[in-house]
């Protein structure tokens, strides 16, 4: 194999693909990005056995072959390169030279034919979204998954697709999160479970751009993800989801009006007093036009009044000021609106069209 | 003790001074900044019995006293703060309550009685450089000290003044580093060890202005900077320097006129072939208008050659690849003289004036 590409092409390729070598495996030659020249393309896949990407490089093929490369090796070297022309070359033996102008690296690859494939998926009835949708949808929702649970649906998402709407939703044992996003057209139901793992990753390479688009082809056990001549193929996890319909209800006692960014960098404050062992919650102290914030620990005390637009009763009650924060951050609004039943019911932050819902459980105090 | 002062002014003078804290302690006291105002003036203060750090901050002084606050959380609750003037309060029992518009803080201090003061020095016959220069001087030398050795003069630089030559010297067991600046007037000689930790934090708080100019008092045991309304004084080590006078010569038998880029990016990359465990050298074979590096290891090898300018006989040299980084990154030249006398004697990176010398001892190789 013999191929050459620009620097700034290599580098951009491989920080695609390195997002599916795996930092640990039993299966040395996955450690690899694997380079295939063949059919007039030049092709980098990575595939850790439950994510694949692959992408397509832009250069000249010289010779048509394939090699694999150790990635983290093949990637600094590329970084370290001048800003020219690389040729890279590969005997069948996994012999590679690696030059630009007048640097020559040589070094050893590993047996491509023992790289796994990464699985086929038929590309029928593609759910279209903007890259910067699936982006949003991605970073608004994934804080709340619980990757280290027993429960194993709680490292995915949920993508509920249902006629025009699609739904996105993660949790862990104290909070949910959902992002409710309007389709351009109708589609088949879909209703699987991403791993967190791979929207992760997926969320770093999209452009986010609101122009560009990604085709997502769901089958029983898998997603492919298509975007700008990349592909990703993830394994979905298997199971049924929580039923999370029941949780949720837009009945309330009480709610509150108030400024996003005084209320975050309230919170975000007042969390300088609390260590990550302890669980110190914050409280807030619901008035008729103004939330006392409050915090006590073993550091110190921190209290703050925001002003609010309240209609319902007064009410006292206690949540982890990480969970509010999460939450509060991704959220684009100017004022949001908190919704509360009782000091030991879920408070709900969303909007009126519910776009989007964040359930968090309040925590007791005394 | 009630103060005012802006969130940005409290910030900017935390950071300066926080450098003297200690990150461990036996004297808890020390873990904290010394907030004194009086005599008309707010002063912080910081000290870890080695280096001590004194600025004063501007601000109204509303009550008169002072306070010890543990200089993270201080720091911390400063940065989260709105951007505003900033009440402190401190009762004679450390109790203290920051605030600032609507958040208030409440933290408990320590006694301020029991901080040590730093060192009282007499302001006689400063010796004045820029900080420009001095920052310079600190940072092209200081990654040649070897902290953790058992010689602890090795964990600092010499500070050598005759007349209107100021010469700073760092070494390890490998290399020497020099800079010799010319002072705008003449003084009586000095020649101390200033501890390279009181180096570093100094120069990380220079604004490194050419028109800004630092005062040096040098007494028998402590050296202080005074800049910008800041105090820094420090101990100084004990010893006789090394003798290096010796070790130095400006006779050779080779010299290599070699672009200081091409050079620097090279042994740059080839060091991604080495480990930090194995002792790889990188070689140089210096022909006549060309030298060739080459470095070979079980990652992987890499060759690469650049157009030199020659003087005197071929020959082939090792080198540890950090070493010649680390100096040739300090250096502003575009264009670097590199003298050899034979593959055992050491290679000296100097200019013509020797207003630099970068002693570096090669290695074996077979």
């Amino acid at each position: 194999m013999k191929i050459i590409c620009s620097k700034s092409e290599l580098l951009k390729k491989i920080s695609i693909v390195i997002k599916a070598v795996p930092a640990k495996t039993t299966m040395p030659v996955l450690e690899c990005i694997l380079i295939r020249a063949e059919g007039g393309e030049i092709r980098f896949t990575a595939n850790d056995m439950e994510l694949g990407i692959e992408t397509v490089v832009e250069g000249v093929i010289l010779e048509v072959g394939q090699a694999a490369l150790e990635a983290k090796l093949f990637s600094d070297i590329v970084r370290k390169l001048p800003e020219a022309d690389v040729s890279i070359e590969a005997d069948a033996a996994g012999k590679a030279v690696i030059s630009c102008e007048k640097a020559i690296f040589r070094i050893t690859g590993r047996d491509a034919d023992e790289f796994s494939a990464i699985p086929v998926v038929e590309k029928e009835h593609p759910v279209t979204v903007s890259q910067f949708s699936l982006r949003e949808a991605i970073q608004q929702t994934i804080f709340s998954i619980a990757p280290n649970d027993t429960n194993k649906m709680m490292a995915g998402e949920l993508f509920e697709i249902e006629g025009d709407r699609w739904k996105i939703v993660s949790l862990d044992g104290h909070r949910i999160s959902i992002r409710q996003i309007t389709l351009r057209e109708s589609y088949d139901p879909v209703k699987v479970i991403v791993p967190g793992k791979t929207l992760g990753e997926i969320a770093k390479i999209l452009t986010g751009d609101a122009q560009d688009d990604v085709y997502m082809y769901f089958t029983k056990n898998h997603v492919m993800f298509e975007f700008d001549k990349t592909t990703v193929v993830s394994r979905l996890i298997e199971g049924n989801y929580f039923r999370i319909d029941q949780m949720l209800t837009t009945d309330y006692l009480t709610k509150v009006m108030i400024s996003k960014r005084e209320l975050l960098d309230c919170i975000d404050r007042a969390t300088l007093l609390v260590k990550e062992s302890d669980k110190k919650p914050i409280i807030m102290d619901i008035k008729e036009d103004s939330m006392e914030l409050k915090i006590d620990s073993q550091i110190g005390s921190m209290d703050e009044e925001i002003a609010i637009e309240k209609e319902g009763r007064d009410m006292m009650i206690g949540f982890n000021p990480r969970y509010l924060i999460d939450a509060l951050r991704v959220i684009d609004d100017e004022t949001v609106g908190l919704y509360f039943v009782n000091t030991k019911a879920p408070c709900f932050i969303r909007d009126e069209q519910l776009s989007y819902i964040y359930l968090i459980l309040p925590v007791n105090f005394v």
